[in-house]
């Protein structure tokens, strides 16, 4: 299948999470033109939810006033584990019915474009490599503070993929030797210490509540709080330490649902962490913050569907 | 400069360390036709450095019956920090009177060949690549346990290069949190633990002397011994683990001295982290020993000289 070659060159960009489904059409320049959303209803049933899907691209054209025949192509970015290469998710996690499902197969078979399934942080990272702030940057690692800790990770342009062509989970990079367990394997991971889940968990045991009540009582000057808070800080600065003594990429990018709420406070451990290394360039990382919200998704994916044709 | 065009693919490979350069003539294969060697002597001079190398690689042609001209490039691997951009060395650790100092240029000009700086480790880790036990991997990362611990990371053959052109310090990730002070920056990191000068140092502190008596008495059963190696293994899982989570390569290389005495101790190690990892597929990156030596140095130095001609 080829682009085709009379197109205007707008996407499909598709964002699928464990609770909502958002979809859109996007232009070259990133522009959404028309968006809508739904619930992912998973245990619903998956044909179901591609029917929803292809209702919601037909929409989104009808709105733009355009026609599927100038579609360029389509992206998908789905919360993972997810296969590039067999287009099917397989995520026990947060879509445990849809488990091993092959998304790409009937919207390829029914808008007849070249149609592209990754990593949603992935897609969020391209989102911000190109149009967001990581734009200008030749290497882009991205770090999405929501419930667990999700990252993307791009070099010259294009998403870096790892063995057998999975992706970096810098999530689950060690911080800690006697933290928290956490399913990947280890204790004391990223994700365990400084994602919503693992400070909510932590606010719990000390009798705090969630992360929101956490951040809360740390403002408050409560000093249990200020331990919580601290010691995702220091992960964040172990985490980011240990990124610019791997992949060194020009921008690392925060952002998430604690980091629209607390960049600031993040953005100052990681940028410690920068500029305590002896083994670097001074100044050779930026520290920036997300800024496309939750369009990053479905902007990444529209352009990943564009970029995934390009030699 | 364009490379020869009735080259016979010879290239030169130094090796340029703190105690001994290396010069070889290597073809397309990496074999090594002739090779000298001679002590670095560094507080004698650069120039007589150069001049030495000079003598050393026409001595090399005229053993192995070639001429220079016959010469597609050359290739330095030289202990960093270097700059492949600039083709400066700039290490005030174990090259300190030539601090700064420009190694591509007189030897470009001597030999009017195509003449490339590197670090020593990524040249290394490009002869294992693509001579040695790193054959057939589309991504490889060398760890080397010397003196320090130093990497090299190719990815789909090349080098990979991070922020401004450096690379990767691997032996720089944070493995405890409180372990000794490196001059990195922080504290407890993998070089600090599991390098033979970590090993050394702990041993000496506990009374059983450098890292080759600490080794000897953890053979021997001694219990003091036996915490320091321990600790050094545990540095090598976190360290792997890591590289797992960030680089996710297909081989994994161990090579350096250490290595060739104790490759079945950090084998067990690091195949222990590789396989408790639930994010990664089972089985995508395997461990191996390097397998050629003090020779790796030179056959990748000149491999690089060809690489970095290709488009």
């Amino acid at each position: 299948m080829s682009p085709n070659s009379n197109s205007s060159d707008l996407a499909v960009g598709i964002d699928i999470g464990g609770t909502k489904i958002a979809v859109g059409i996007v232009d070259r320049n990133g522009e959404i033109l028309a968006r809508r959303s739904f619930s992912t209803e998973a245990a619903q049933g998956f044909d179901r939810a591609v029917a929803r899907i292809v209702a919601a691209i037909d929409e989104c054209l009808l709105e733009s006033g355009r026609r599927r025949a100038e579609l360029y192509g389509i992206g998908i970015g789905c919360a993972g584990p997810v296969s590039p290469t067999r287009g099917t998710i397989d995520n026990p996690y947060t879509l445990p019915t849809w488990d091993g499902v092959d998304i790409v197969t009937p919207l390829k078979k029914e808008f007849d474009r070249p149609t592209f399934l990754e990593n949603d942080a992935d897609a969020a990272a391209v989102g911000e490599a190109y149009f967001g702030a990581g734009c200008g940057a030749k290497s882009v690692v991205m770090l999405t503070y929501g419930t667990g800790i999700g990252s993307g990770v791009l070099i010259d342009g294009k998403i870096y993929r790892g063995a057998q062509g999975t992706h970096p989970e810098l999530g689950h990079l060690p911080v800690e030797l006697d933290g928290p367990q956490c399913y990947c394997g280890i204790h004391g991971c990223f994700e365990a210490i400084a994602s919503g889940t693992g400070i909510s968990s932590a606010g719990s045991a000390a009798g705090l509540g969630d992360a929101r009540h956490v951040f809360a009582a740390h403002s408050a000057g409560d000093t249990r709080a200020a331990a919580i808070i601290e010691r995702a800080l220091q992960a964040t600065r172990v985490a980011v330490w240990t990124i610019q003594h791997t992949l060194l990429p020009e921008k690392i990018v925060l952002g998430g649902g604690i980091i629209d709420d607390h960049f600031a406070l993040f953005a100052e451990a990681a940028r410690g962490a920068v500029a305590a290394s002896t083994m670097n360039p001074q100044g050779c990382t930026e520290v920036v913050q997300a800024v496309l919200g939750n369009r990053a998704g479905i902007v990444g994916a529209a352009q990943w569907a564009r970029m995934a044709q390009m030699k």
